[in-house]
């Protein structure tokens, strides 16, 4: 199977990313987890990127915050799905990594989820993975049922605690 | 192939719309474009998105504008990704159709573009079918370096226009 | 008396969706209080709406954060008047769940409260269903010069705390 | 059946309100239609809205632009339901309108629709009014029809527009 | 002299407001302090207002926050200046409440000052009334040269911690 | 009479600026209008400043547009009161120019207006001077009661198009 | 005297850049102008900023829209100062544009100016050259002076207009 | 080597402001730090920027929060290049500060750093000392080299903890 890239501007942003790599794990995908930086260190990230087709990856996720050109570096670099994770910042709430994340130019997309939506990151990943992995596709769809059983559980438990009102 | 789903909430995106359908095109993609809206017409658009897998579809892309719910609910219907592209409507410059698309709840993601990136929907689209389609990725290095050497180009056109000031 | 009907995207939310409850609660009116997500259990939240009218519902109150699309979904599949509550998330204060819940396409509207602002939506419904029960409208009334009544109470306390400082 | 009440801030506004004027008259709703303003007829405005219910009305829908104050005010004075439309001013696109319509304080609702949604703010204040007026209800029943219909029309056009391309 | 009147819409706003009382204070201008509401008790308010000029009042000092429309509302009933304080409410870091406050239509101001900023709305009530009473305007001078000194003192605290470094 | 000030930061602000001077003749006001910067001219604003009060100067209007720092600069070098008008520039639709302008610090406000609220500037102005001349103060009890006959007409004017529809 | 490198990410930008390349012409700089993207042709951006100081340039202005990342990728590369102009896309007014280029995480500075700001950009240049090119600091101290120059002859035009009214 | 002023508008913006001071330091750029306030002592910022060439100042680098004039006041006053840091105040994430410090006029410029981006104001300044003196210049090329070998460490740590999750 493809590996899934995750790569992170800051290991400040660890706390964030973990969810896509739990995600990541429980699924069964093979990654990678980096800190790399599309300013601090430019010359790592292109050059990961140029060679991650090369490398066994299919999907890279990148994860920053503020002004946010991790995710559109990287997809200047390959033609591998990339997605974006908007990281909270200092400031803004994170709407400047996602304006910087999601406004990219005609010709290089970057598939942005919500700030800070590291798992759903990874399930994206998963689905593009899952195109030709009908093993992964049903895993997601069992996600999908334990889900919905989750929230009936739930309405089940707010019955409970509304009737003992 | 899988053919790709293209779905706007209103005729009146069609022109935004049109230009991922040229991008498919473009490419030999299969694919289907479809007015379907998750407020007017959401019996058919929950019926479309059960049944895309099933009936040979591998991604899904969704323009909406406004309160822009179409991709969230596609993808509350099925594992396949689904691509959002927030349609710039009356006011506020899409930012409504934006947020609307992208901030999608853990466990259901949408892959967000920018408002009204139809031609990048596509490119991910592709991006993500070409994962396991060889041929497909070799036209998209080759539209990677056409656009690298549009770039060069317009560089020496300008040169000249500055040499002549 | 038709019923109100309160639903929430996540159980998450019961904390802000409880002062609606405890509205209706305080004037009387038959409620039922659900979790249900237009995107975790999509089929479950058309079921319900579609057969709301017919199982006794008179309004639909909906609560959700980001890109709150269950007020919208359920407004989709009814004809009853839907009140929608944008809940603040993680970020953006609840302006993303405000425009996805507000910014409706025309023909399926959504009564929008404030961010949060759940007793509003309670007291909106029980003002929809007042128009019809004059015993609701008297006790709306009463309301009303109670909270005149309490604001002037505070005006004469702030009387008394000028005067001792 | 009860009125409904259709006020704007300023005159301008008649061509956005026209669309709510519109649509209660294809219902058959009986209206009234008035300029008033909650800054410059304050008490115009506020002796209008004392006297509403007892005039026979059901229902207030309140246009207004900017610092649009007018919705809020009316709700102060009455028990009757109040339905606020943001106009788009010279500036902020309405966000000034709607953040000053939909922010009530708790205890005066007001429901708010999308930045110059006339048409829906009738179709809310005729779900209000259907919800003791069978005939309205099947009305709306048949419009939530015909909408349907219309975006199946518009896709089967859009079919052939395709298969022409 | 005439007299301030300070207004505020919730009694939980004192803690803001009393700081301009306290500069009305210091400064020995006369002053009233309400709590009052535009929305939950409109008939006090607007009396209040229609009898500001004939009861001595010379400035009329409105907070409020969230749809903030007591300083226009106060604004619609007399032609004393009145001066609007946008307060912080729970969202939106009080934009709701500046917007709501300073977007007023032609004819009808509100002088608004900063987010919270209490302070400068006395500072700029007592300007207002020093413009006929020159022992007020001394007082603002002499206010005006301690905010210097301050500064300049602050600076040499500054000069001593920078060379104890 | 005390004189009013306009001044503004770009000759190109006069066609907002006009409307203040309009009003302020119509109320025979005596006035002076200048073009004075922040940035371009500091030197001159700050002389002019100092000396306004001197030169018979009652209230300063100031209207700038983008990083609006004209009335702060001004209002940092005088205690007469100042009026703010953010002007609208080429993006952000005066949401610069309105921070710029109403977030000014503690001890030196600003009365701000709104966006390209030139003619409300000048009624405030007159409001100031009306404190202590009684008969400016009947000429805006005049021009009040002189627009809510124009709403008055206006509404009349509405119904008579809506009889005829 | 060291060179100005002036790029831009796309040629459509060549209208706001052109007035950068003006300015640096009255004043005499030497230039170069490109056209060069952060996702279209990253290895051409990355190397001319590795290259920037061998190559004689001093200072590096970067404009570009939505999601502009030219400025910081460039600013990765050199140890230059880089100066960010902020290009005013399709939406947003350039707000995308301003967070993506101003809000650089620590280590990496840009020296943004204002959207569209391209003349500034080049002042601000020649500023820096200026610190030890005491020729071009007198060039600016003149142009600072016809500046003011041309401020007070708007100010006696303007006088002669309002004289004429 | 030509000084670098650090100029607050409040010492309350110290703490922001020091890792201005720490990163000269550490470069061994000399310096002056102040404070001074465009509104509270304008006299005293404008004859510091008119005196700052004359006195050895080669940058300015301003920090001011809310309606931050400080950076634009001193620009007005100075050809020298001016660096803005816009502070975080008690609203609106900096967003108020920040946009009145970067949207200059055309004509004087203001070189701005992200929200609170002090360490970055200094090393910008450090970059344009660096333009004429080889010695800074190496500095700036060695700490960029360390920043690198900074993220290359973290990456190996992060590595360290997947292996042994």
């Amino acid at each position: 199977m493809k590996k899934v890239a995750v790569i992170m501007g800051s290991d400040s942003d660890f706390p964030v990313v973990s969810k896509a790599v739990a995600e990541l794990k429980a699924y069964g995908v093979p990654y990678e987890c980096h800190v790399m930086s599309a300013h601090r260190t430019p010359a790592l990230a292109s050059d990961f990127a140029d060679k991650a087709k090369g490398n066994g990856f299919g999907v890279i996720i990148c994860a920053a915050g503020m002004a946010a050109h991790l995710a559109g570096v990287i997809a200047g670099h390959t033609t591998l799905p990339v997605i974006g994770i908007p990281c909270k910042g200092a400031n803004f709430d994170g709407m400047d990594a996602l304006l910087a994340t999601v406004q990219m130019p005609s010709g290089i997309p970057v598939a942005t989820v919500a700030v800070d939506g590291a798992k759903n990151a990874a399930i994206l990943a998963i689905q593009m993975l899952a195109l030709s992995d009908e093993g992964l596709a049903e895993k997601l769809e069992k996600a999908k049922q334990d889900m919905i059983d989750g929230v009936v559980a739930k309405d089940k438990a707010l019955q409970d605690k509304l009737a003992a009102l």
